[in-house]
């Protein structure tokens, strides 16, 4: 049976991760991911793979925010985990916008660590799919 | 330990939704998933929950497609599975647009259930998130 604390570890490590980006602080922000991390971020490219193809789109996001309270807020966060593998959805409140956030976590020598990310913002309804 | 037959059942799960999905088939799209699922789309609204919900998702997508081959293909599809969680994440071809796609899945009576989905186009760069 998955231990009860994974679903808390997953959400300590969640805050911490948008505490780091709302702070910029980059080593944060990469502190609890996989080598191999993929990423499906708001702009392109279409995805980016890779701890540092990861951290380049901060280093994006960090050009055009300005960080502190409010420019990254997750809320609605639903945790779903087994021992060893999880997910989570949540929204992400990025100044007056309002966007989606889905992450895949795997346990690794006892700790979880993001491997994918999904990034997004809903276009308007006449764009249609 | 994880049963290997586990990936492979989801990976069949997968391919079944997106064949039933270029066949307009609604029964077969909706065939595989939990009563709360919870849909991130590409278009508005921010989020979709339940399974009626959900249906509205696909009759939108379904009014704005032919269907038929290449109407919506998954690629790239790679799936982390634990015997209970798992999550999954593609490349999908739609028409000549190429979107991203998470999956997170539970098993339920010892049948894959997708419990989540987030659907997205990266947008142009200058959009910035």
């Amino acid at each position: 049976m998955p231990d009860s604390t994974d679903e808390s570890q997953i959400r300590v490590l969640v805050d911490q991760w948008a505490e780091s980006v709302r702070a910029q602080d980059m080593d944060g922000a990469l502190a609890n991911h996989t080598d191999d991390v993929v990423m499906f971020d708001v702009p392109m490219p279409l995805l980016s793979e890779g701890i540092e193809e990861y951290r380049r789109t901060w280093e994006l996001f960090f050009a055009n925010s300005s960080g502190g309270p409010g420019s990254f807020d997750v809320t609605q966060l639903r945790v779903v985990a087994s021992e060893t593998v999880a997910y989570c959805h949540a929204i992400l409140g990025i100044a007056d916008s309002k966007g989606r956030l889905t992450m895949g976590l795997q346990k690794v020598d006892q700790q979880w660590l993001i491997a994918h990310e999904h990034h997004s913002y809903p276009l308007p309804l006449d764009s249609g799919e």
